[in-house]
This record gives C-alpha cells, sequence and structure tokens, in this order.
C-alpha cells in the first residue's frame, strides 16, 4: 500500500485518533534510520548505524582466520547505535542515541551444544515462555538446565549465554525478582531466529527488555554473502575424505564474446552456478558449440559451513537505567534519607575517607590511607569539607560508596585504629590502621564479604548523628 | 567576503590549481560539522557532535556541586565525535568519525600551582617551544619542573598535565625519543588560551599530534554564560569580609510598562546590568520619574569567580596508530617474521599457553593453567594447534601476546615445570608448574620485571624452531 493509497483510506474511512478524536494527518515517509551528507559534494549519503552487530558480520572472515579457521568462536563489540524514535521518552529506556554491546558467537549449526554448559546448569532462573504467555499462565522458576533438557531453551550455547547474561545482571546489582527471560512468542520474532529470549528488568515502567539473547541462525552471513558475493563459510573437516563427481561448463571465450557481446560475461557467471544436473542439460543444448562440459571427480577433505550465531545484545543505558531504579532506597522511618545500594564491584566510588573533623592531628593519617588506596587502584573520595560526620556519610550513601573509613581521635592513640562503615546496614566495626587498606580492597573486588570483616574485628557502636 | 565575491576573484585572475594547473570549481559552502533531521518531521536539524568536551562544559554547575563547590576539581570524558573530513587519508589520522577523550580541569585563574606537581617534577621531556620553532632550532630536552621554573610552560598545573601525558604515552608504548612536546605559536593558537602544548609521536607520516594540553582560561564558560545567561562560576571564600557599596535601580515597574510597552523588559534587563557609576548617571536622567536608585552597602564573605580550564584532549585513533607503528619489528635477519613489542600492560593477550604437541597428558596442564589465569582475570590465548612450537610462538609475537607458556614433556613429570617465554627477547626459563600463573601475573600487571624473573629461574636453552 503506498503512501497515497493509506491516505485515502483515512479519508475515506474519516478516521481520527484514538486517544484524542483529531484529525490524522496524511501519511508521510519516514526512516527510523539518521541520514547524513559526507564529503565536500554533499552527494555521498551516509546513515548512523542502528545497531554494532553488522560491524562484526562485515568482518567474519578476519575474526575466523584470526582463530585459525576453527568454530566456534566469538567476538564482542560496544559502542553507540542511532535510531531515529518518533517519540523518545521513559529516562534512558526509549532514546535517539545509546549505548549497546553485542556478542556474535558463531558456531557449527550442528553442534550447538557448550563445553562450559556444565559449570552454570545450576542456574536457577525465571522463564516466561511463548506457551505461558500465550495460556495467560505466569513465569516459571527452574534451572537453566531443566530449561535446555526440556527444550524450552532451544540448545546449550543459547542456554549458557542466558545464564551469563542472568549472572552479569545479578552481579551488576539486579534483583533475582526483578529479572525474567521472556521467549518471544511466533508472531513477535524476526523470520529468521530459531529462538530467542529476553532479559526483562521490572521498573516503574514495566517489565522493560534490558537485554535480548537470539540465536540467529545463518541469517546475517547468508544476507552479506547474497549482498557481496564473498563466501562467509567456515570449512570442516570431514570425518573421512569423500570423493564427488564435478561437471564444470568451459566457455570457448572467444566464440561466446563474438556472439554474445556484453551480455557474454553475465551468462559465464550464470553458467559457473549450475548444478550438476543443469550442467548436463546445458551440454545437450543448443548452446553445445559455444561451450563444452568438463567431467571429473573430486576428493573432499572438508566441508563448508555457513556458522549459526547466537546473539546476546545489551542496551547499556536500559541495564543502567533498571539499576539505579532497583537500587534506590530510603532508610527505614525517614524518607528524605535516600542511598543507593549499588554492588562494591560496580560503585564508581569504594570507599570514603572522613576526618572526624579539621584537626590537623587527622591530615596525615587521612594521606597516608589515600595514597594505600590510589596504589591498590581502589577508587575513593576523601571528603574533609566541614558538615557532620553523619551529614557526610549521608552524602556518601547517596552516591553510592559503598565503604567509609573515619579517621577520629582514637586513630591519634597508639594502636592506630579506624572506624569501617558498611552503606546498606550501617554498621560500623573498628579496624587496625595498617589493615584496613587491605581488608576496602578485598571488599571492593569481592574477594571478602562484609560478614566476615563482621566476624573479625569489634562493632563500634556509636550512634550516628542525623544526616538533617 | 562572500562565497561570490570569492569566486569573483578566482575568476578574475584566472587562478588554477597549484599542483595540476587545472581550472577550479565555483566555491561552495562545506560544513565540517555532519547534519541530520530528528524526528519525524525533519522539520528539527541536529549536528553529530565534534569534540566531546562541550558535554562537560554545559553540565559544570552540576559537577562543581558534586565537589561541594570547590575548586579546582576536573572531570573527563571518552566518546565518538565526527568530521566531515574534506579529504580523510592516512590511515586512522585523518578520519571522520574518532574516538576522542578528555579531561576539562577547572581551577581558580589564581591559583594555577598543583599539589602533586612535586611528584612528577623531575620528569624529562623534549620541548619544542614557539621560539625555537621560529628561530629553526631543534627541541630540546629538560624536565617538566625546569619547563616551568622557566616560565617555558605557563602554570603548575599545565605542566602536570603534560608531565602525565608524558608518562601515560610512554607506559602504554611510544617511544620517549618519537616524542615531543610542541608549543603552539602565536599564529595557531585559538586567540582564547594563553599556552597550548601538542604531545606529537613520530610515525612514517611524521610527526602527529597525538594529545593537545591547552590552558583555555575562562573562554568556554563564558561562552556558555553569554549564550545561555547561566551563570557558571564558583564562590570563593574571602580572607575577610569585604564592605562594598551596592547601588541598584529600583524601576516602576507601571510606569515604565506604560511609557516603554514591550521594551519595557529590555530596558529592566539593561538597568539590572549597569555599574555603580551608570547607575549614578541613570539617577540625574530624564529618566529619574520612572525609576528611583537605591544606595547600600553590603558584606561580602565570597567572591564570584569563572574558572579557568586545562584541557588535555586525546585523539585515541591517533594514540593507537602511533603506538602499533613504533612497536612493529621483525628479527633480526628475518623481515618475514614481525612481531608487536606492545607493554604488556596493554597488550590485549598476556600469555598464550602451547601444548608442545597434540598428546592428550598434555591437556589436564593446558586446562590448569587456563583457570588458574582465569581466575587471576589474566586475558589469555590456548593455541593447541597443529603448528610446529615456532610457529605457533611466531603466531603469538605477530599479535603482541607477551608471554608464553610451554607445556612439554618435562611437565609430565615431577616436580612438574613449564618453560615461560618472553616475546622480545624470545629467552625462555623453566618455572615450576604451581608458581608460573602468579609469575605471569606480577609480570603481566607490572609489578615484576622480566629481568627479576631471569635471575631467579634457570634459563632454558632449546634452540626455538624456525616458524617458516
Amino acid at each position: 500500500m503506498s503512501k497515497d493509497e493509506m491516505g485515502a483510506i483515512l479519508r475515506k474511512y474519516d478516521m481520527k485518533s484514538p486517544v484524542t478524536n483529531n484529525d490524522l494527518s496524511d501519511p508521510m515517509e519516514f526512516n527510523l534510520m539518521f541520514s547524513t551528507q559526507i564529503g565536500p559534494t554533499g552527494l555521498v549519503k551516509g546513515f548512523l548505524r542502528p545497531e554494532t552487530a553488522q560491524g562484526i558480520f562485515v568482518n567474519f572472515k578476519r575474526l575466523l582466520e584470526f582463530n585459525q579457521g576453527k568454530l566456534p568462536f566469538a567476538a564482542a563489540q560496544i559502542g553507540n547505535s542511532f535510531r531515529n524514535e518518533i517519540s523518545p521518552r521513559s529516562g534512558l529506556i526509549r532514546v535517539r542515541e545509546f549505548t549497546m554491546a553485542e556478542i556474535e558467537h558463531f558456531c557449527d549449526p550442528n553442534l550447538k551444544e557448550h563445553p562450559k554448559f556444565d559449570d552454570i546448569k545450576d542456574t536457577p532462573m525465571t522463564f516466561y515462555s511463548a506457551c505461558n504467555q500465550m495460556d495467560g499462565k505466569s513465569p516459571a522458576q527452574m534451572t537453566i538446565g531443566e530449561a535446555v533438557k526440556t527444550g524450552l531453551v532451544a540448545n546449550e550455547t543459547l542456554g549458557y549465554y542466558m545464564a551469563r547474561i542472568h549472572k552479569f545482571l545479578t552481579t551488576v546489582g539486579i534483583k533475582f525478582d526483578c529479572l525474567r527471560f521472556r521467549q518471544h512468542m511466533n508472531n513477535e520474532m524476526a523470520h529468521y531466529a530459531c529462538d530467542c529470549w529476553d532479559a526483562e528488568c521490572l521498573t516503574s515502567y514495566g517489565w522493560v527488555e534490558c537485554v535480548g539473547c537470539a540465536d540467529r541462525s545463518a541469517y546475517d552471513l547468508n544476507q552479506h554473502m547474497n549482498a557481496t558475493g564473498v563466501r562467509m563459510v567456515a570449512e570442516k573437516r570431514l570425518p573421512e575424505p569423500k570423493t564427488v563427481n564435478v561437471s564444470e561448463v568451459i566457455t570457448n571465450k572467444q566464440t561466446l564474446g563474438k556472439t554474445f557481446k556484453k551480455d557474454a560475461k553475465t551468462i559465464t557467471e550464470a553458467l559457473a552456478k549450475l548444478s550438476i544436473s543443469e550442467v548436463e542439460g546445458v551440454e545437450k543444448s543448443s548452446l553445445k558449440d559455444t561451450i563444452s562440459v568438463r567431467h571429473s571427480t573430486k576428493t573432499m577433505h572438508v566441508e563448508e559451513i555457513i556458522p549459526s550465531v547466537i546473539e546476546p545484545s545489551f542496551g547499556i543505558g536500559r541495564i543502567l537505567y533498571s539499576l539505579l531504579e532497583q537500587n534506590f532506597n530510603t532508610r527505614e522511618g525517614d524518607d528524605q534519607r535516600c542511598y543507593f545500594s549499588l554492588p562494591p564491584v560496580i560503585a564508581p566510588l569504594k570507599c570514603s575517607i572522613l576526618p572526624l573533623s579539621n584537626n590537623q592531628d587527622f591530615t596525615p593519617f587521612v594521606k597516608k590511607l589515600s595514597s594505600s588506596l590510589t596504589k591498590d587502584e581502589i577508587s575513593h573520595k576523601v571528603d574533609d569539607s566541614s558538615g557532620s560526620i553523619g551529614r557526610r556519610y549521608a552524602r556518601t550513601d547517596e552516591i553510592s560508596i559503598p565503604y567509609g573509613i573515619t579517621v577520629d581521635f582514637d586513630t591519634l592513640k597508639e594502636p592506630h585504629s579506624v572506624t569501617l562503615r558498611e552503606r546498606d546496614s550501617m554498621k560500623q566495626v573498628r579496624v587496625p590502621f595498617d589493615e584496613v587498606s587491605d581488608v576496602v580492597k578485598q571488599l571492593a573486588s569481592g574477594r571478602r564479604t562484609w560478614e566476615s570483616v563482621l566476624q573479625k574485628y569489634p562493632l563500634f557502636e556509636q550512634q550516628e548523628a542525623s544526616a538533617k
């Protein structure tokens, strides 16, 4: 249906906006890709890429070579993509410029087992199958191992990436109960995909698709091959060599050129693509004076295969938005005092250093701690401003700093010690000065839990002053 | 001069291309920024950003608040920029889409000392001053401390960043002798800059500007203030409170509105901007019935200052290109055998694991090493393909893997051991199996030198098989 035909129908039935009952404008053409002009003449039209994936497909042959011609292998890429959304909205959820991270995993279409599947098969996850969606049922919990075994998830490689996506999201701070994998239904799945699951995070906008994980079969490589004529295939060694009959058309270039002039090239190319039975047909045709057919046998040691592609595709902005919303909290009984409970591993600053007051005696201790943390590459912030310690704790809570070291008057006494505070529980322990930066380093990298710190060091029971 | 006037002059003097002597086309307008249309109507014009810096200036007030209103502070950003180069060329050197990383350091214009300058003041660097360029002299070597002390480099903060740029570039693999800092000459320096130095790397295209480091004074913040009317200032506490006389114009809004109608607003705004002496002039003017003047005194505890900006700006693609070119080497006596000598800290893969042959007994050792390196987050590559060990070493050299572990028949014997090879020297040592992943970890993170490894472990003297 053309633009004009659409417009005619809108007018014929006097269609109105279903929401406002206003008149509708005439249909207009609209490209979801942003276009621009390249170079001084402005005659070269360019488009901003709407996804990062194609850069990997275009480089498939080099990547395969880099992996010594062997399947499976994967390539990952992160970058900006641009889509001319008609109606951008919902903060970072629907935007016109966004950061994507994509992995393309290339594998033999007949070998979708994954060698590391065993490591993750017991991961419990929430699955919202296409069937359950159709039947109006709820999502179900099971392990990824069960999901692959029962055929709910198409294969081990797809399942492996789904479990790794699950692990990634929960590690960075998405809550287990606010994360589900929803299977695409037949009517929404791209025609070429075998199976496709979206990792969805629960936000105040509802369940938001944050990561897609699709088995795209050989669709993309086939499309590139058809458009460019470049063979995008891998070779697979045959269990034993195979002898095949080969028939090829040999053209007499001179005669062909004389007879067909500028069509000769097209004809030669078409002849090269013929199947054996077609070649035999040509042999008997009226062309038999211009061309001849050579029959031979060939021993094949490898077969060509077009790899399947499993593609996890991360929307970084959406993950970030979900993370921030799911980790935004207020203190019990004081909804003005808010904090972000981001896991230490992704909190931009791991630790704050707070001298109790602007007493000059604290300065050498603060400096020593700061350079020790810098040496261990622990990002931290010294807050020696004049606010009360409670106000300064509240300030670090607001920007999600998980640990706080306070240098106080007891620090000045031998043996030197400081307090170490954990953001979410607001509990504090007293730690020897020489040990604290190592403890923070272990906590920040996830190699030690706060519970083990609580067990080892004495609790520091001083009431935290109000932030107000 | 307009486009048409330019064209007329070109024709009048019958100007030709100086290189080819061909006719010149008519002048045409050309925007170095890429434009596009945003949204469904296509009426909103947008441009791809030509630099990342402005995003930081726009957010200046938030950043200042984040730093509790105190100067100095710095913000950094990395991202893509787009420039419609007329003639992109020279690989990654001149491209239309490129990755930039910029730091904007905001400081009091009267306090450009840097607290950490002492840490880096002895860094020897190569300076190519504007004077030496004018006089046809060569660049000179001195420490950054001397350069700031003699006034060659304008101030400590600029000098601090120049030294840090120097350290960064040499750490990632730019050679000391192929790096110089060239001062902008007066005729090339932006009119607002106090001082500007380019870190230039030597390549086969000559000296290429890879990092700019400029003292941009208060130019950018002033421009944003003028365009938006938003005050982009920091407050500085005065040593002691200051009493100042204030005279302000009080308008009778009703009379003013009646008299000047729609110009009233413009007049009110202009009056608010007057200096004290101007206000006193107004007091005696014919306007004195419409407006009155209020004289008072005000105690000031702070003064407003517009921060100066020191801006190091990194062209990532150019640095990468220079790095690759400066680190591309061939083995002595065999120019077919090439390797990249990237420092371990930036080599994408830190280590290879090579079983000597496809003997199945090697497999458990290879697996154990691989998981141990994975646990320590050391990126590595297992190459168990069938090539000779020499060919596989050559392959790892080509992609700059600095260390290689070979599992051989001696590995199978007690006490288990492996060989560890360094890429540039091709020297090998024999290291106990249980120690090797820790040794590689220390080497890869720069916490241990290869020399210390050579001293501790016995040399392994087996001739490396030819790669050919």
